[in-house]
């Protein structure tokens, strides 16, 4: 039987949703109705937004819930404007994403609406990004590049004192400061920067600890960078790993394997390969070099995340570069990323973001990738 | 009949689903599973974050999929970890929020799970504010008022060029250097600025555009300042609306209205009064002063908006100064925010935020509202 595309419908706000910005192009913070058929896409967004909303893309028909007839009483439900949006366009039955809200849905479907849950992602095609996207996405990873240059620059500046901890022009350097001086050349550059992480020694070993307090020499210390562009909405993302001074020669292995590990990631990188398959290579990269995985009370150690997610207007997104996923395609831009954690010495990540080609990857923003700061 | 609350569960990233946050006062990126119920509070993490989210609350009862008994290839989705905690815990039926994902809900109930979805506010306490809590919104609420000193420094010292556009140190000051400058501020407390508004002239007119380009002089500019702050994840929320040099006789009528209209709204505020009643005295100020609402070419203009919402977790939270809300209570914390908008004169809106006590309110945070700058 033939699986018809039924028009897709979506509810939220564009600033929080990334599938309804990249449909529309439209942004702001309060939540709008979605509703694309296959000739017209419909944006209905309350009446202080109609000029903006118009201004923004001429290809979208703009509606209110006062034009769709929405009763006052129901003027502030969203489920509302989305009933009577689906009666303008003589609409039944719809696709939505997971994420749809079950409140709304359950309403939609006493007003008669037959929803279709599709599962994954939902605008598939944010996976394949266009010129103009691309050209977004290099911009913000340039800026990212430039921020983890000034993380670099502190450091290098630094020296070690007596107990090993490093310190810059008089004070302690700490993971808050590095982090401070990396959104503040962010925000230069008009992206937010977040929380970076500037995880040292064991802190570094949590992939999702921020890292806080003294820096220290002689230790791995984990940065990742991950700001959203204001304007555009798009991220970029970019981690290094450096000591300061003399490392380990553990963490000398460590960083052997994790540059192998990534070298291989990306050689594998091209369009038609199996997300899945670059994972496994990876992981055996790890193995070669003496990393396996193992759980330490109950704690995972080794290679504990995938290798790579899709970058777009979100964060993570498709494709993933891990255990169960498709094939790559040409215009794709995601992370490859190989790490190693264990909790006696750290951790030790090398990320960067590459588009897709017919026949390998480029960089969206080179960075260099030396392990030690002198 | 008596309505018996069920246990409560919730499913998202606690970085931006501020029920999860409050509740379990654990920060992190990735999706989370939470059930609440009424002797034990259950999350669910991967065995990456398990360390860390047993620091942050000792009172939760942490678990891993892997402890649940989450079969492999099912360990990337949260529903099949809700699956195996209600098991664990022995709950069939649940609240969830409205929000809930359709996607999960349809895969609990093919399990035999009971949802029944909460309207509105789903962990309503968060909209009482513990002590804690409002010495957090007032640490952010000071960061904001200091911004809007920047950003009234800034226009205090520039000049108008001939043309009426204001100019300071030798470049034009537009709206995006006084938000850079806004962010800067904000970053050195911590703060996360996104896009506050610095919107002259008409652009004020519109309450969510941001606004760009040359500033002038002689019209009102709105400054709308809203940050968040990074390791608590409270909000600010304050504007103001200045005039460099001469404002016209209209702009001064839209001031005068909108600070009593402000005025009035505050003298309300006490535990007990209905938010709808106060929007209504509000409202009726604005037209006292001869400002009602008025609809040209299907936009509104005029007092277009709400009197207030309350401000948390989220920027936008319970409860409500619009139409249809119930009454305050003490330790509300929430905006007070009149305003006009008219195409021909621009924007005019006062806003600060306030706790609501047995007898009135306090200011989180003192802020002059004086409109004309020299």
């Amino acid at each position: 039987m033939e699986k018809l595309t039924a028009p897709k419908l979506m509810l939220g706000s564009p600033n929080v949703y990334a599938d309804i910005l990249h449909v529309t192009g439209f942004k702001a913070p309060d939540p709008v109705v979605v509703l694309q058929t296959r000739k017209e896409c419909f944006l209905a967004v309350s009446r202080m937004e109609l000029g903006r909303a118009r201004a923004a893309n001429p290809a979208l028909t703009v509606v209110t819930p006062e034009e769709l007839g929405v009763p006052v009483a129901q003027r502030r439900r969203l489920s509302a404007w989305a009933v009577a949006l689906l009666k303008r366009a003589g609409v039944k039955r719809v696709e939505v994403p997971a994420s749809f809200p079950l409140g709304t849905a359950r309403r939609l479907e006493g007003a008669g609406v037959r929803l279709r849950v599709v599962e994954g992602a939902f605008i598939s095609q944010r996976a394949i990004k266009r010129a103009d996207e691309i050209e977004h996405l290099r911009a913000v990873q340039q800026s990212t590049v430039d921020a983890m240059g000034v993380a670099r620059d502190l450091i290098r500046r630094s020296h070690a004192g007596r107990n090993g901890e490093l310190r810059l022009a008089g004070a302690p350097l700490t993971s808050e400061r590095v982090r401070r001086a990396i959104n503040e050349a962010l925000l230069q550059q008009d992206c937010i920067g977040g929380e970076p992480i500037v995880a040292c020694g064991e802190q570094g070993a949590d992939p999702h600890g921020v890292g806080h307090g003294p820096l220290r020499a002689g230790e791995p210390i984990v940065i990742d960078i991950f700001p959203q562009h204001q304007e555009t909405g798009y991220w970029g993302d970019l981690t290094r790993t450096v000591v300061k001074g003399r490392p380990t020669p553990t963490v000398a292995r460590l960083y052997r394997a994790v540059r192998a590990a990534q070298a291989r990631g990306l050689a594998l990188v091209k369009a038609g390969r199996p997300g899945a398959a670059i994972h496994r290579a990876v992981t055996l990269v790890m193995e070669q070099h003496g990393f396996s995985n193992r759980t330490v009370d109950g704690v995972p150690e080794g290679f504990t995340h995938g290798t790579g997610h899709g970058v777009g207007l979100e964060i993570h997104e498709a494709p993933s570069l891990a255990r169960t996923d498709g094939v790559l395609h040409v215009g794709n831009v995601l992370t490859v990323e190989p790490g190693l954690y264990y909790r006696e010495h750290g951790g030790m990540r090398i990320e960067d973001t590459v588009v897709v080609t017919r026949v390998g990857f480029e960089y969206l923003a080179t960075c260099p990738k030396t392990l030690v700061i002198p």
